[in-house]
């Protein structure tokens, strides 16, 4: 049984690439995202209403992941990379049908030379993500608190004390006038540690790049600790 | 950009028809359901460590719905019928691509010769659903209980004193030795008023038929009442 579906959007995010992207939407507040609407749905009437809803629902397909229709079981990265649970029991990329769903924060709506946008909040989604459907937010419906949460009960502490060189932060201080609020931004990343589990307990020694808009960001980090390095101009991907 | 889904399981439900499925899941609690999982995930693996989470979200599809593709607006029923919204301000049926969504409690998991199935509850789900996704609900991350919710920011209320016949009522009685709270089911369905909005103001000599089960409820309703006449066996559909 088989069905096709197609976009209805497509993300532009600051998320260049998978690493470092936060685990769930709202643990980075800063990120923002705009949503493009692709037609017949780049139109006010698709759109009508939406703005008295505070989040949306998000439902879209994880392009940038290999293939993995037939695999029954993932590692989730919140037990540490090492245990597996079956997909249906995680939330994460590798699954059945490659679909994901992210509740974020409707930060605006606006129409820029035709396009219509929305302006998204705590988005943890990569750039070029084909979005298929877009749902208001229920609270009635959609919240349940009291929900058991399993593995994942509650959100996962940030983990890292976050530095800055001084470098970076002179480069940080130029860019922001662009880009208002990097600093903050890249704090909210690192202090989740986007390092994969199994490379935590390594050396310090390594430098890590995360990307972000057209910038590296290189990074060290220890037992604790990030330390921003440099923020250099991204090579082409 | 197109995507192709596949089915991982199906549902099999109560209700058999789309007139009387509540418009949200959680509205009926004793709306039992179940979904049986398809190869190749049809097994233990698939399923791990799903026990320790209280609620899932169903990714389905709305598969007996007429497809509307190109259609950018919707008239929602808690709106009365007459409004047009846009398709991405509701959560109605009819969308650009025919995906639903549901937070449904997980009752238990049990396998029946070689079948591995979910028992849900309150599901809001039509049999024979194909489901293309399984997730965890995650409250850290999926309950915002202060978001704004538009023209639904609350449940629908009740809207009808639900009454038997003696027929009804005794025929309740019989069919409850293998459909145990099937009274109770039946009372939270109808005091939420499925009529189409259009017809809530006309006589209420018209008799409604809803089909649970094998079974055809047959009722009316008037101005703050629904009146069961009786509980007979369905035609085939």
């Amino acid at each position: 049984m088989e069905f096709t579906f197609r976009a209805v959007g497509i993300i532009r995010s600051c998320f260049k690439e998978k690493f470092g992207i936060p685990r769930q939407p709202g643990l980075v507040p800063d990120a923002r995202a705009t949503l493009e609407l692709l037609p017949p749905y780049n139109c006010a009437e698709a759109l009508r209403g939406l703005e008295n809803f505070s989040h949306l629902w998000l439902l879209f397909v994880f392009h940038a992941c290999p293939d993995n229709r037939e695999r029954t079981t993932v590692r989730p990265p919140r037990l540490g990379g090492n245990q597996r649970l079956g997909v249906f029991a995680t939330r994460g990329t590798h699954r059945p049908n490659p679909i994901g769903m992210s509740a974020v924060e409707l930060a605006g709506i606006e129409q820029v030379n035709g396009q219509w946008l929305l302006d998204l909040k705590g988005a943890d989604l990569l750039d070029g993500t084909p979005i298929i459907d877009i749902k208001p937010y229920l609270p009635y419906a959609d919240s349940l608190p009291d929900a058991r949460g399993g593995f994942a009960d509650s959100a996962p502490p940030p983990s890292l004390r976050v530095e800055f060189s001084e470098a970076a932060l002179a480069c940080c201080r130029e860019l922001e006038a662009d880009r208002p609020g990097l600093q903050t931004l890249i704090v909210q990343i690192l202090r989740y540690d986007p390092r994969p589990a199994y490379r935590k307990n390594q050396e310090s020694a390594r430098i890590y790049g995360l990307r972000l808009f057209d910038r590296d960001v290189r990074w060290q980090a220890g037992d604790g600790w990030a330390r921003v390095i440099e923020i250099v101009p991204a090579k082409a991907l």
